[in-house]
């Protein structure tokens, strides 16, 4: 398996109002080959993805029930600190949950996370040892 | 906020086994960066991380508690049917648990589910229309 990621799927709930955070309120500009049932976001050469939870379950063939922590996280990297708090700022007027507003990390770094509208983890990161912005 | 995703943090039980799967398994190589808590795969220019689920939890400053479908699904797209074949083999012979067989599936392409130890769920997928290998 070549190391390289295609597409990130974030199952939602109501595609409208995933669709509005992510565009009108995060700036992301949702790829031609979307359509009224997904929409594809390319996020420098891997695809965020936004499907219907309930049919990505039924694409996988499995249950749609689940509730609590996912287990995953996607972080987002800015070169400064300020940045950082900007684009926290920037989920929380989009209507972002912020769940851990900014601020120095263990490791070194600096980071805060909010939630999407379906409950999906973003942490938006600065740091000084990695540059992945 | 630039387009781009930095880390996709997969929460993991037990490293030991996650290493594994992913590194004796499914070949990928660890960065340098990593260390005994956290091991970090470049999959082309965007980072897969494993680290420890309670941790992140910790990290995100939120419950650890979480059961049945996460919402999320990673892709890996193949140049061809044999290839995603291949690869879902690969990932049998892992220890993976194939939830799909590789199969033509309704949007045109070709694709099959595999869950990783922890039950992370990765799509192998031919896509004739969007080269994202």
């Amino acid at each position: 398996m070549k190391p390289k990621l295609a597409i990130i799927t974030l199952g939602v709930t109501d595609m409208a109002v995933a669709k509005k955070f992510y565009e009108q309120g995060m700036g992301l500009v949702p790829e031609k080959e979307s359509c009224d049932s997904i929409t594809f976001y390319d996020m420098n050469g891997v695809w965020l993805s936004l499907y219907p939870k309930d049919k990505l379950a039924e694409d996988v063939t499995i249950s749609t029930e689940g509730n609590g922590f996912s287990g995953v996280t996607i972080a987002h990297n800015e070169p400064s600190k300020e940045e950082v708090r900007k684009v926290i700022e920037q989920a929380r007027s989009a209507g972002g949950r912020i769940i851990k507003e900014p601020q120095n990390v263990f490791w070194g770094g600096y980071s805060g996370y909010f939630e999407d509208p379906d409950g999906h983890l973003w942490e938006i990161a600065y740091n000084p040892f990695v540059d992945l912005t």
